[in-house]
């Protein structure tokens, strides 16, 4: 069977789980009531199942290529592009005042999630467009917005972004490309940037990019990084793409996956550029994107996982040996298991979607410090679980699950990278860790009283379950405690792990939950206590790995790891 | 820089964590003295180096074609594949009667570790053979032996398994290929095997098919199913190839991975074929093959692991963000991990091996019973880690891992198909649950006392790690005991981790050794502290989840799970 977009999953977790009704109880998202959100999920949903998903085999198989400078699409993508931008999905979240549907985060992660599942390499290239549109609207002038703002909402042009270069990857600060004044107001920036996705195609009708560089005076790091928009067409008096800017693409990466996504070396030279926000305010202008694309990012593994999971689903329930082998302990095993990490690292994504909203609607701080906690663990559980259920997902198709025809092998070629861009996994838990628990750890302890509350009232219904997850969230809270008594180069070697287990927990407490709305008893309680009985138990694993710190690691030195 | 063959590593285990010594004490292999293997590893690695690992990426880029009914090999290919064949290695666990070396296994599979690391896609060829060889050795005629084997250990033919069918994976017994009798002795084989790695090629003057059929009045399931020796051209008079035999190639299969290796859809169309042992035999012929196949597919993920555990080594070395990103927290957490897994995996793969020597050379019960048990453990933990590390691997060089032209990403390719050929690894815990337990555990017990008395050995020099060791062994048995108690359904829904839990257990008591044999300090300690701290912790988890028996997974339907 082809992919199903999960629409009754986001009802689910979003009346039982993770409501939305706070957040449609606010004069921002007074729009977002359940009518609304269900008319949306189903049209987005048939998107996905009708549009998209064909789409994404020819994706793998023949993927975008460079031809006399121009990047061509794969076939098929620009007729699925326009119906995205058609349906207006570029602007799910975007501000109605520039045409956009002004919706919640929790709503447009939602439609990112069955868009991933559907066709990851072709729901990138809107997906960076809303991270370009976001960052303009909090950092670009009202004249800049006026501009292009409705041409990226509506999706007649697309948007980049350009921070990586060479010698730049997560040492972000290390960039050398430059922008120097033209004197009219523009600047004229020069350098190389590479891993930029949809760097160019033939899908639309202008490429925007913003890009990081440096001015003449600029102070070294990242304090001396500013913002540009630099379009590929210069908008005419009209706002149309006139004359050709002085950049291109050089060359396509030759990727493991993800082959209908054209990732491009860029060539800036001298290519006319606008400053965005004040000089030296690139990084921070960078971060507002970012925080949103890696929440993003996370979701695409979600879907990605989701879509491997129906994969197998379907697969273990046709293919005979010795009856179906869905009825196989062992496959059973794997098929719980995919299904149980999806719910939770989908609900974890929502949470972290929901405080953005209730953040964004009320100003409230501890709304923002919660969807900042949870954006490096969504992030990274999400990517995380698109790999490992992918990877399942191979497995529980033996020998077909290597042999391409089948899909399965793409899901988890073309997933792999999310663990990787948009800041490697390692960089998110450094983020949860350093900068996100430098206040004490406030979110961190906000979420454990949540968790511990939630088992006390669950304990009624599911005493063991709830046991479980109350005695897991006190282990969390202790090596919370003993975490930031630590130094940054303890705290760096146990970040991993320590997201990891934190995700645990999270995803077990949305799991009793579940469990908990439907009384403790039906499907929802018992991929709740696979997830509690069988995959919780791994947190501890993962504490126990934090809090060995890293002495031990650097009493290895290069030469014993072989270097 | 490029691949270096771990030629100290084995070295070091042969010496001091899974002897050699009681091998070499034995008659029949008091060949395998320490300078013997010395210069036998030295040589193999050097091949390895210099001829085979060159080889590696042009058999990614330039995979193996079917032309006109032949498969051509990848560029460079046959001469790599004559420097095996003339190098011996085809043949160093093969008879010295028929031209082989002689050798143990363990000197074997520290030679196949080397050459999948070097180049997995072209290993993969002499490897089947070498299974062919060890089936003919103990199940073939002495005429069908003088025939075959001097050419399969000289390396001037190649052999195949043909197993699977279209509906016959896992549940061999449901395989339908006949055999009927030509009258004159020989039989006319006919039907579809698919998945027949270097089921054809250019590289060998005849390819040997073992192929597995039923005879006419054979009766169902596993019982009425004959082993088949059809080669692709049939020898004359004299043992030459002469005409060709009605079987042929149809297509090769489109894979993740290993595009080296020519994954061969067979056709028998009344192919002349020899039966090898008795009518029925089919099975027991197999397992002969499978069992060294399976610890030798354990080390093809070993070799790919230390592979791309070097590779990640030297780009964190060279690579500079803030610094090496070698002196990063969390990059050196990976690096240590991958290496610390590798020792492990190989150790265990070693000792199943040593097990293996030790019993054919003295023809004990017990060892029998140790190599029985650890081939499993080998198969599965060894490709796990060959999937774990590479996909590690990857994640160290950042956006360069999923760029192909690094390297990284093939190893991880590559490599997923372990977990699954072979026997899958899930289909490789339940052998390990049931069959390789039903005498009640007794290798398992022997193993864990092994274990308790080794950390009881090294509680004066280190303590921690040794308790650390001993309670787990401990728990392992607890969970042993149950598991034994336990009806098939519930061993099968915990075989995997029950399996996993196992190999961390056994990897941390041979770390354990490497520590104490160097007394406690210096950089095995360190390493073995890596992965006793910090990586065997999870045995609990796998154990949690071993105990929660089957009841949990059936109480989701197939509907539950989205069927």
């Amino acid at each position: 069977m082809p992919y199903r977009s999960p629409v009754g999953e986001f009802r689910f977790i979003l009346s039982h789980v993770v409501p939305l009704a706070p957040v449609a109880a606010t004069e921002r998202f007074a729009e977002a009531q359940p009518e609304t959100v269900e008319a949306i999920l189903t049209e987005a949903g048939r998107l996905c199942d009708e549009v998209m998903a064909p789409l994404n085999r020819a994706g793998d198989l023949r993927g975008a290529r460079l031809e006399n400078g121009v990047v061509r699409a794969s076939p098929g993508f620009a007729e699925g592009y326009r119906a995205i931008a058609e349906g207006g999905w570029v602007g799910t979240a975007a501000p109605v005042a520039f045409g956009g549907m002004g919706l919640p985060q929790a709503i447009n992660m939602a439609v990112n999630d069955m868009m991933s599942g559907a066709c990851l390499a072709l729901q990138l290239n809107p997906l960076l467009t809303q991270g370009q549109i976001e960052a303009l609207e909090h950092h670009a002038s009202p004249e800049m917005q006026a501009l292009y703002l409705p041409k990226l909402i509506s999706g007649e042009w697309s948007g980049t972004m350009n921070l990586t270069e060479p010698q730049a990857g997560s040492d972000v600060g290390a960039l050398r490309s430059k922008a120097d004044p033209n004197g009219d107001g523009t600047y004229a920036i020069t350098g190389q940037k590479i891993y930029i996705s949809w760097g160019d195609s033939d899908v639309t009708a202008n490429v925007c990019h913003l890009v990081l560089a440096r001015l003449p005076d600029a102070a070294p790091g990242t304090k001396g990084i500013s913002l540009f928009m630099v379009p590929k067409f210069l908008p005419d008096a009209k706002g149309n793409p006139g004359r050709a800017n002085s950049l291109k693409v050089v060359s396509l990466e030759h990727k493991m996956g993800l082959h209908g996504s054209p990732t491009c070396v860029m060539a800036f030279e001298g290519a006319t550029g606008w400053l965005v926000d004040a000089p030296g305010k690139g990084m921070a202008a960078m971060f507002t994107m970012m925080n949103n694309a890696r929440l993003a990012v996370g979701v695409q593994g979600i879907g990605v996982a989701e879509a491997a999971c129906q994969k197998a689903v379907d697969y273990a329930r046709d293919r005979a040996q010795m009856g179906p082998i869905i009825g196989h302990a062992d496959v059973r095993r794997m098929l719980a298991t995919m299904k149980a990490e999806v719910f939770a690292a989908r609900s974890i994504a929502l949470a972290c979607a929901v405080a953005l909203d209730m953040s964004r609607a009320t100003g409230e701080a501890d709304w923002a410090g919660r969807a900042a906690f949870l954006t490096p663990i969504a992030k990274a559980y999400g990517t995380e679980t698109g790999i490992r259920v992918s990877e399942m997902g191979v497995q529980v198709h033996g020998g077909m699950g290597y042999v391409e025809e089948t899909g399965a092998a793409q899901f988890s070629r073309d997933v792999r990278v999310t663990a990787i861009y948009e800041g490697t996994n390692g960089i998110q838990a450094m983020d949860l860790v350093g900068r996100k628990m430098a206040d004490g750890g406030e979110a961190a302890f906000r979420l454990l009283q949540e968790i511990e509350d939630g088992a006390e009232g669950a304990r009624a219904a599911l005493p063991q379950l709830a046991g479980d997850v109350w005695s897991a969230a006190e282990t969390l809270r202790e090596a919370t405690e003993w975490l930031l008594g630590q130094g940054s180069q303890d705290r760096f070697a146990g970040a991993v792990p320590y997201l990891m287990a934190f995700a645990r927990v999270l995803g077990a407490h949305y799991h009793l939950k579940a469990a908990v709305s439907e009384g403790g008893t039906g499907p929802r309680t018992a991929l709740a206590a696979v997830y509690i009985r069988r995959l919780l138990p791994a947190y501890a694993a993962h504490l126990a790995e934090a809090r060995e710190g890293a002495a031990g690691l650097y009493a290895l030195s290069p030469e014993d790891l072989g270097a």
